[in-house]
């Protein structure tokens, strides 16, 4: 049995490395760059030879090592195969089965990078010490990981945990990304929440801190609200409810022991959370209604720590 | 290895059994009454005593079966642990282990009757050949169950799948059973579908064949769809918006297969599913927008079923 796994994180730009022992405590972590030219099928080769010269320099052969964990942007099912990541020029393929191959046989797990960052999370994060929970990422869109019984949710394509595109306002005549209207991400993202902002201002003459900047961004937002600022904390109100009911409705389906929130948003702190927890319990099941909430705490670190657990299963 | 399985399905006022082969052919059905009296004190020892004499009756021994399989109607967790079920009298405990001891030992699965149900259509019923799929029992309320990898998602609390609760019409002003508003049992249940009825022929001076009823059910609204009574039609749908659009909120979370919609309701048949199909097509995310639908063919065997599924995992 080996000692040591490695987790891979595979983004846009960069693809990031971490080197494991069994137990989740990292002896190193390393970056190469992801190489995309021609459909990026460069791509796994490089991090199979980065993986091997690292078990050639710490002296490892194969039976030290568990296996390859790696989550890509893209939906993967719980077979380990990605049904289109376009970003990095991927078709529909097994990364589970390619990768292992390039490393000569050591086993491999792949994932979703969302999916995968929740169960860093639950292994070493926010999440530590539960099996069952929803991971939301607040960033430039609304992304999340859920895990059931310690493993990740999939879905038959991928799809599980696409939490950001739960229908949420009917009012809305604005399209989201996804080409719907009235996403849960299109208010309770960095960028859905600086929208909201710019309509609060946009709405009334009222004095604000906000008005200060001539781009208003998420932080701006909650510096504001920290500040007391009136029509920030209102925003922050509005940011609350769409996301408390959205997770309601999560909670009526996967009935978690906990939230984990991440995501540039979540640097605001906890008192993003005191804003969240009041619209759920309104709108949850009296059965949900004492689900917990924390802030993630592994940061840009989740991806390779979830991709490392997968292969602990 | 046995070769026979007991499924039990617990009722309010009546518990059916059912005694299975591994493969799923049903070898005998019965029915004991539900004896609430005494906070339910003698349910699990009737239930037991039951079983003892058919296995007597037929000759088996303890070698003879892998398990015996329970659906209660109330929250159970994955370890088979019911929260609370009033409607038995009976508070927390482990129904797994003390249904266990009385059979002497014979392993004993528990779940929640809605989650059992699904287990079962997924076996034998309308979702035969799938292993990700959520259950919608559209009855007096509308239940879910979710099932993951050929698994019951139980919850944190065993509230996985209590889908009637998500909030899914903020302009609602009548109190759902769970004293929230706007919950999706308000507009899909039997008894929502009546409601909208109701409202529709008080709204207009329109005619239409429901007005020659005094009551108006669910059944008179379908039978009236059916007949292409335009005020019928209406309501038809307003109900399969609201549960398109709870269902694609489901599929964001959970990604399912296919959707199987059973309970009273479903007995209205496929034209049902059509009034469902687009509105869930509209509000879904892209990735989940080929999720099939079906109605569910196990009836009231659904729970006998998936609780004799569940000892064979």
């Amino acid at each position: 049995m080996g000692k040591y796994v490695f987790g891979v994180d595979l983004g846009g730009t960069t693809v990031k490395l971490g080197l494991f022992d069994t137990e989740g405590n990292v002896k190193e972590k390393w970056e190469i760059p992801t190489r995309k030219e021609n459909n990026g099928s460069n791509i796994l080769p490089d991090i199979a030879a980065s993986i091997k010269k690292k078990m050639s320099d710490q002296g490892m052969d194969k039976n030290d090592v568990v296996g390859v964990g790696i989550g890509v942007p893209g939906p993967v099912d719980a077979k380990g195969v990605i049904y289109k990541a376009a970003n990095l020029g991927w078709g529909e393929f097994s990364v589970k089965e390619e990768l292992a191959v390039l490393l000569g046989g050591i086993p491999v797990e792949a994932g979703n990078d969302a999916n995968v960052a929740a169960l860093g999370e639950m292994w070493k994060g926010g999440g530590e010490g539960y099996s069952n929970l929803v991971a939301v990422t607040l960033g430039t869109g609304v992304g999340g990981g859920i895990i059931i019984n310690g493993r990740i949710l999939a879905g038959a394509t991928g799809a599980g945990g696409e939490i950001g595109h739960i229908h949420i306002e009917d009012n809305e005549t604005d399209t989201c990304g996804c080409g719907n209207c009235g996403c849960l991400e299109q208010y309770a993202s960095a960028t859905g929440i600086a929208k909201l902002a710019r309509k609060k201002l946009a709405e009334s003459d009222e004095p604000s801190s906000m008005r200060r900047f001539k781009d208003v961004s998420a932080k701006t937002v909650w510096d504001a609200v920290k500040d007391g600022d009136k029509l920030a904390i209102e925003v922050a109100k509005q940011f609350g409810e769409y996301l408390g009911k959205g997770l309601a409705a999560i909670a009526c389906v996967v009935n978690p022991e906990i939230f984990v929130i991440g995501g540039g948003v979540s640097k605001a702190g906890d008192i993003l959370l005191d804003y969240i927890r009041e619209p759920y319990k309104k709108y949850v099941f009296h059965a949900s209604r004492d689900t917990k909430f924390t802030l993630a705490s592994l940061g840009n670190d989740a991806g390779i720590y979830g991709s490392a657990r997968m292969v602990l299963d």
